[in-house]
C-alpha cells in the first residue's frame, strides 16, 4: 500500500510541482488541501480542485477556515491595533499558522505519514509550517521538495511539462496571497529597496472617486455592523467593509521587515478593511481607555505581533496575552465615522456611551468647576517634585 | 520702586489681558517675552512686540529658541519616530517645555519677582509652566490670572475696551498654535468627540494638485538634506520640506489623547514635513537597524513622547533615552524616496549603504546560498522546543 | 442634630488625636472605624475598640477585610512575584487601599457627611485615603487634621492631656503597621540613609535556631497547603505560613523607595510568609512556564507593583493586567520545598507534573535523542544570522 | 602540511579527549587555548598547558582576558543589577561569549583551518560558540566531536586510555566552572527538580563565622575600592571583595532557566562578590536615581541579561542598551555598608552627595515645608482624576 502525504495545495508552480514529485518520484499518495481564510471565492475554490485532480491526486480537500481564523486570531489582532513597525496588518503571518494547525489536524485525522508544504528556503513560511507540524504532528514526517532541491521556475516548469502538465504557467509578475485579513503582493520591485510597485501591481484598483462616509459598529471592540447593517459574524462585517472600502484602493503600502531566519523582507500589501478597522478601532479606544491601558496594550499588542509573524502562535504566552487584550475591551462599545477618498481615509469622530472625553467634567483648554486653579497648582508641584530635587540636589544647569 | 512680573505673551486675547491686569490691578512692571519655536515669521515677531508695547509692557523680548528646541528635543522625537498614540507628533506639547525653560532662564537673568503664564485651568500648559517655573525659578512667584479667575472671553474683552485697547477680539473660530514641530488647531469640533474639523479649518490649504517626488537625505538619523541640496542645520532642512509639502494639506489628522490632568483632549493638527520626516526616517531605520533594535526604540520612544507631553523633560529619565537613541543612530544614513499627492504621500524606497536588505545574502522568498534547507529545519525544530514540550507535557489540545 | 464624620481609626496617637479634636473643637459625631487586614488579634482589637469609646465617638466599627484583600489584591501580588524595586512585598501600599475602600463604603452606608484620616503631610498614606475617597465618595467632606495643622507628636499629647487622656503616648521608638502580606517597622534609623534596624526594632524576634524544612503546595499559584494540610483559604494557609517561619527572624530588610509625593522614603519590614510564599511561587512557575511568559510577567507585575504603591489600584488597567496573571497561573500547580534557617531561607527544590524540566526531553548538559547536533548548527546559524549580516554590511570589528 | 584546528580546552575530559581526536583520527595540528576571565590561578594555568602539552598539542596559549570581560561585559551587568529570573549573576552565560570572541581572534591571528568547542548536544555553550564562530569567522570550519558522536564519559576514557592518557579521570561528582563573576555547580541533584545540592558540592566552604562589615566605595557605578582602599581596576576591587566574603559561603543558591534551545536546566552557582555587589549597587541607585529611571533600567537590564545569556552579545542592540545604562550611572557615586555573615549578608546603608533622601526637602513620614496639605490636596484630586472619571461615566461598583 502506498504511503500518503497532506500536501498544503495553493494551485501555483510550486505545489503543482510538488504533486507530481511527489507522486512520481516518492510515489507517495498524494492528499491535497487548500485552507481557506476569506480569501478565496466558490469559483476559486473549484478550480483549484480540478487542477488538483488533473495533476493526479488521490484527494484534494478544501477547508474553511476563516471563522476559526478570526476567532482565535484577528479578533486579538483589532483589540491590539496591530501593525507590525507601524505599517503592516500582518496579513500572511497571521493566516499561515491558522493554515499550518489545521493542515496538521487534516494529517493527523487522515493517518498521513507524511506532510508536506512547498515553502522555498528564503521565507517565514517554512518555519512557520515546520514548527507547527513538529509540535502537533512531531510523528509525521515533512517533505519539503522545493527547498530541498533549491529548483528554478524553469526547471519545475521543464518537469511538469515532461510530465504533461501545460497550465499557463507564465511566470506572473507578482506573487500574490489573499485572505480576509489583507493581500500581500510580492515581486520584482520588493525585491529592490529602492522601487515602489506599481499601480498595476495591486490586484484592486481603483474604482471609486466620490468621497464616501461609512460607521462601523464596534461591541466589546469587535466590528459587529456597519452603516445600521448588523451583520451574524464580525467575518461579515469586516468582508462588507471590504467590499465598500476596497474600490477606494486604500490601505496600501510596502513593509519592510525583519524575516524569523534573519534577512530583511519587504512586500507590498492592500488591506482597505483592515487598516480602516484598526484605525477606527483605535480612536474607539483612545476615547474609552484609560492612558495606561493605551500604553500597555500598545507595548503588549507590539509583541503580540512579532511573536505571531515568528510563527510562536501557540506558545501559552500568546494566551496569557489575549486575555489582557479582551479584558480591555469591555467598554470599546460605539460608533466610529470615517471619511473614504481616493487611496485614503479619515476617521472623523466617534459616539460612545463610555466617552471618557464627557463634557460632565470640564472640556479640555475651557473652564471647569471639577477643580480648581489652586488644585492644579498643587498638583504641578508635587508631580514634578522629584525632578526639582534631583536638579537642586546634584546643582545641575537647565 | 515697582516688582517686575515675566510674562509668557503670545499676542492673543488672553495674554493681551493679563499685560493690562497685572499692569493695572496688580501694579507690576510687566516684561513680556515671546519664545519663538519655528513658528513664527518676522513680520508676526514684529506685530507682537508692537502689540505688546502698545498694551503698556515695560519691555518686550523675542526669543528665538528654535536651533535649541531641534537639538535638545526634536532630533530625538525623529529618531523614536514619536507619534503620540501612533498619532500626533507631539507638536505642542514638546515646545511648550522649551518655552517654559527659556521664560523661567530669562526671569532669572531680569531678576524678576513674578512669572506668568495666560493658561487655562483645564489644559496641559498649565502644568508645563507650573513644573518647569517650580523646578528652574522656585524662589519666583507664578501668577495665573486666567486661571484663578475663571474668566469668560466676554469679560476679558470687556475689561480690555475699559482700559482702552480695542484689538479685534472677535472670537477667531479655532485657536491655533504654530511651531515648526506642526500646528495645532483646537475650537468648535474639538470639542465634541464626533466631529471632524471643516477643511477651511486648518490655516494651510491645499495648493498642489501635482503629485510630486522628494529625496531626503539623512544622516545618522537627522534630515540634513532635500533633493540632493545640503543643509546647514537639519531646521532649515525641515524648514525646507515643509515648504515643499504643506501645499499638499497633508500630515492632517484629529488627536485624542489625555491630558496631565486627566482628562481627554481632541486637537486637530497640520504637520506636514513631521509627518513626512517620520515616517521616511522610521522606513530608513527598517532597512538598517536589528529587529530588536526596532523593537526597543519604539518601546521606549513611546513612553518618552509621553513623558514629555506630561511635561516631564528634565526627569534625568529622558536623558538617558535618549542616550540610547542617539547610539541607534549610528547607521541611519541614507536616502529616502517619498511621492508627495494632495492629502497624502507615501515612503517609496530607500537607499543606504547600511542596507541589511543586501543581495549579498539571500532575497526574501527567493533561493539563497548562505544557509540551507537542513539548517532551517534545524533552526525550527529548536526554535520551536520549548512550545512542544510545553504541549507534550501538559496534554493541550491544538 | 451633628454632622457625621468617619474616622479611620488605628489606636494610635495621631488618630486618638482626631477623635478628640474632631469632636470637640469640630463638633462632630464621631464614628471610629479599625479595618483589620489581617494584623491584629482579637484581643488588639477589643482593646482598641475600647480606646475609641473612651475617647468618646459615638460609635466604634471592626471592619474585617482580610478575605476581600487576599482576593482582590494579594492573590496578585503572588502570581506577579512582586517585591517593588527587587525587595519589599508592599505590605503597607497594598493594603492601605483596601482600607480606604472598606471606609468609604462604610461612610457612604452611614450617610456620613465627612470622612477622616490622620495622614501626615510627607507620606504615601494620605494621597491613597484622599484619591479613593475623591472618587468613591466625592459628595463627602475629606478631613486631615493632622496634615492640615502640622502638629508636633508633644503638641498632640499636651492636648489630649488637656482633655484628660493620658494613656502611655511615650513616643515609640519606632512606628509598626501590621497587616497579613507583611510587618512595616519606621522611625529613628529610618530617617537616615546609612544605618540599619537594630535587631530589637523588629517586633518578631529570633526563637528558634533548628533548621527546619517545610513544603508548599500551590494550586493554579495560590497557596492553598502547607505540609500536607490543605486550608480552606489561602488566608488560613499563609498565616500557618507565618507562624512556622516568622520564629526564624526571616524575610527581614529595609525598602529605599519612591514615594507618591516624589521623596524617598526608607522603611523596614518583616515578612517571613510573603517573602517565602513568593520566591517559593517564582520558583515553581520557572519550573512550569515558558520564557516569555516569566518575561512578561515581570514586566507587568513589576508596573503593577508600582502602580498599587501609588494608589491607583482602581485604574482598569490593573483588572486588564489580573487578567493576564490569572491566565497564567493555570499550570503554576504543585509542591516547593523550603528550608528555613535562622535569618535565611533557601528553596531547594519543587514537584509539579507541569514541570518542563521533564527528562523526556533531554537533560541540560546531557546527552539527548529529540534533536541532533545537526539540527542545533542549523539554529545556531539562522539565529545569528541578522548580527552576521549587521557586522558584514557594516564592516565592524568584533 | 597538517591543517590546524584551534581548539578551546579546559583541560577536562571532553576537551582532552578532543586533543587526541582532533590529532589521531582527524590528522591535524591542535592548537589549544584556554581563556581565563578570571577563574583560574597562574598554577592552574600552567597544570593545563601543561596537560594540553601531555596530550599532544602542538601548541598551548593561555589568553587572560578578565580585563576584557569586566569593561565589554560584567560592568553592564553591575549597572543593569542584572540577575536573571531575579536570582543568577549569569556567571557562565557571560563569561563563555568573551571567550569564544577571543578563540574566533586567536584562530583567525593563526590562520586555522577548523575551531573546535567541546561542548554537547543539549547546553547553552554549543550555541554561543557556533554562533560567534559564524559571525566572526565564517570562513574557518566548526567542529564539535562531543556533540557529533554523542560519547559517554566511559568510551571517551576509553579511548583515552587506548592512547595512552590514563588521567586520573574519575567522574568528578559535579561539573565546576569557575570565573570572575562566580562559579556554577551542576551535576545529580541539578538533574533533578526536587533535591537542592548538598553543602559539599560548593568548591568555597564556610569558614569565617564571625560577622564582619565591610564598605564598598563606587564610581559612576563602578566598584572602585574596599574599606577606603582604592584599586587600580575594578577587576581588583571585586577580587578583593571575593577574598573577604567568599569565606561567609554567601551568594549560593540554585537557578532554575530556559536555555537557548528551549529546554529547562538547573544549576548550582556561588558567587559571593557577584551577589553582594549587584545588591549594593542597586541600593545605592534606589537612593540617588529616580523612579523612572530605575524603572527603566530594570526593564532593559531584564532582557539584556536574558539576550546575552542566549549569545546574543554583538547584537547591536546591546550596544544600545549599554549607552543607556552608562548614562543612568553619572550619580551613582558613594559608599554602601554591608553586613556578612555565614550563608547571608545584608545591606545596611549608604553614603553619597546624590542621595535624593536628602533631608532638605522633608522626611517620609515626617512634617515638611517645601508643600502643603493644600498641594497634595489638589495633587491627589488631580492624579485620581481619570479614574474618577471612568467609574462615573461606567457606572461601576467600587
Amino acid at each position: 500500500m502506498k504511503k500518503k502525504v497532506v500536501l498544503a495545495f495553493s494551485g501555483g508552480l510550486d505545489t503543482s510541482y510538488c504533486v507530481k514529485y511527489l507522486k512520481e518520484e516518492k510515489g507517495l499518495e498524494v492528499h491535497s488541501v487548500l485552507v481557506n481564510t476569506g480569501g478565496f471565492s466558490e469559483e476559486e475554490l473549484q478550480q483549484t480542485e480540478q487542477r488538483a485532480y488533473d495533476l493526479g491526486v488521490a484527494q484534494h480537500t478544501n477547508l474553511d477556515e476563516t471563522e476559526y481564523y478570526y476567532q482565535s486570531c484577528i479578533k486579538y489582532l483589532i483589540f491590539g491595533n496591530v501593525l507590525k513597525n507601524n505599517t503592516y496588518p500582518l496579513s500572511v503571518s497571521a493566516e499561515r499558522v491558522t493554515q499550518a494547525m489545521a493542515i496538521a489536524r487534516h494529517a493527523k485525522a487522515l493517518g498521513a505519514d507524511y506532510v508536506a508544504h512547498g515553502s522555498t528556503g528564503a521565507g517565514n513560511d517554512q518555519v512557520r509550517f515546520d514548527m507547527i507540524f513538529h509540535v502537533m504532528i512531531p510523528e509525521i514526517g515533512i517533505l519539503t521538495p522545493i527547498r530541498d532541491m533549491k529548483l528554478s521556475r524553469e526547471e519545475e516548469i521543464e518537469y511538469l511539462k515532461k510530465h504533461g502538465v501545460e497550465y499557463d504557467f507564465v511566470k506572473a509578475q507578482y506573487s500574490i496571497n489573499k485572505g480576509i485579513w489583507g493581500t500581500s503582493v510580492g515581486g520584482k520591485e520588493t525585491l529592490t529597496s529602492h522601487l515602489p510597485l506599481p499601480e498595476t501591481a495591486y490586484p484592486t484598483q481603483l474604482t471609486k472617486e466620490q468621497p464616501e462616509r461609512v460607521t462601523l459598529h464596534f461591541e466589546k471592540g469587535e466590528l459587529t455592523g456597519i452603516n445600521g447593517t448588523t451583520y451574524n459574524s464580525p467575518v461579515q462585517a469586516i468582508q462588507a467593509l471590504q467590499s465598500i472600502a476596497a474600490p477606494f484602493a486604500i490601505g496600501r503600502d510596502i513593509h519592510v521587515g525583519d524575516t524569523i531566519i534573519g534577512i530583511k523582507g519587504r512586500v507590498g500589501f492592500e488591506a482597505a478593511a483592515p487598516m480602516v478597522i484598526i484605525k477606527a478601532h483605535h480612536t474607539l479606544e483612545k476615547h474609552v481607555l484609560t492612558k495606561w491601558q493605551l500604553y500597555w496594550k500598545d507595548q503588549l499588542a507590539t509583541w503580540y505581533g512579532n511573536w505571531l509573524h515568528e510563527g510562536q502562535f501557540i506558545d501559552p504566552t500568546m494566551r496569557n496575552i489575549e486575555s489582557f487584550l479582551q479584558e480591555t475591551q469591555e467598554n470599546v462599545t460605539g460608533k466610529v465615522h470615517v471619511l473614504l477618498a481616493p487611496y485614503r481615509f479619515q476617521v472623523e469622530g466617534i459616539e460612545s456611551e463610555h466617552d471618557l472625553m464627557s463634557s460632565k467634567f470640564g472640556s479640555y483648554g475651557e473652564m471647569n468647576n471639577a477643580w480648581s486653579g489652586e488644585d492644579v497648582k498643587g498638583f504641578s508641584k508635587i508631580f514634578g517634585n522629584q525632578a526639582m530635587m534631583y536638579h537642586k540636589i546634584n546643582n545641575t544647569t537647565l
